[in-house]
């Protein structure tokens, strides 16, 4: 099985898996997996957000956690995330923390969009290209007291993650 | 209680939680709570990357959860977010997937990379202000077969979310 069939292959369960859960009202239409270097699939999901009452519960999401219990570890070094849509800055941030090097994803931000997802909305709110600030303020507070704890953490013996 | 002092208080807890597990090597010196309209606390949290083996562990995305699972729901509308750092992008996303409005934070994400974390790195990466685009690749592969799964949820019944 050459590449392209092999990643087919691992898209299609990713699509299959968010079938079944977008249609039993679970969460939104994504599906994702984690294959490890040989190919190998670690983990599938698909988006539970309503199921969950959890925010966070994006498929990518979903994949990389399942992944990093199945595999005891927070280190993904070496394993790619295939999944149906470009991840969202939240998923593309916890694949960047899980060492992941490589994304192969179907959908664009701007086709999330065009179904109602904010995808492409946070992205241009991060590079500040989006007219309403007011959708989130962040206000700076007690900087001090908080750069005292990061500095007992730098005195500490400690692995960096 | 004034405001200043009741956020004084809220971080008092955060900062609390981080030393207590950054201590045990549970994970890295980020606490966070989630308070509702009165300035009650509905979750305080802290990064628990290394004990769950979750690289999607940190403060405010264990904060944000607990919040989901303790008010039955993925819409925290109302709610503010208490963190010792400025989110990362991935904390970030969260933060507006679950409707909330207001993020206060002690520490800036120029504070977090001189302790060794990415934080700085991905806003960069995101703001395409990174020149090793290699740290992370994307490729597009099999759209028009996921938006077949996009098209099919347009046509059902559904919340957006």
């Amino acid at each position: 099985m050459n590449n392209d069939t092999r990643i087919k292959d691992v898209m299609d369960k990713a699509i299959a898996e968010a079938k079944k859960t977008m249609n039993a009202d679970v969460g939104g239409p994504f599906g994702a997996a984690i294959i490890d270097s040989n190919g190998k699939i670690i983990s599938v999901a698909s988006n539970s957000v309503l199921k969950d009452h959890d925010p966070t519960a994006h498929a990518e999401m979903n994949a990389i956690r399942m992944a990093g219990e199945k595999l005891g570890t927070h280190d993904l070094t070496g394993c790619t995330l295939v999944t149906t849509a470009y991840p969202c800055p939240m998923c593309l941030g916890a694949t960047i923390w899980a060492n992941i090097k490589h994304v192969i994803y179907g959908c664009r931000p701007k086709d999330a969009e065009a179904i109602g997802f904010r995808d492409d909305f946070i992205y241009r709110f991060i590079r500040d290209d989006y007219p309403d600030k007011k959708v989130l303020v962040l206000t700076e507070k007690l900087r001090e007291q908080c750069l005292d704890l990061f500095q007992e953490y730098k005195n500490k013996e400690k692995t960096i993650y």
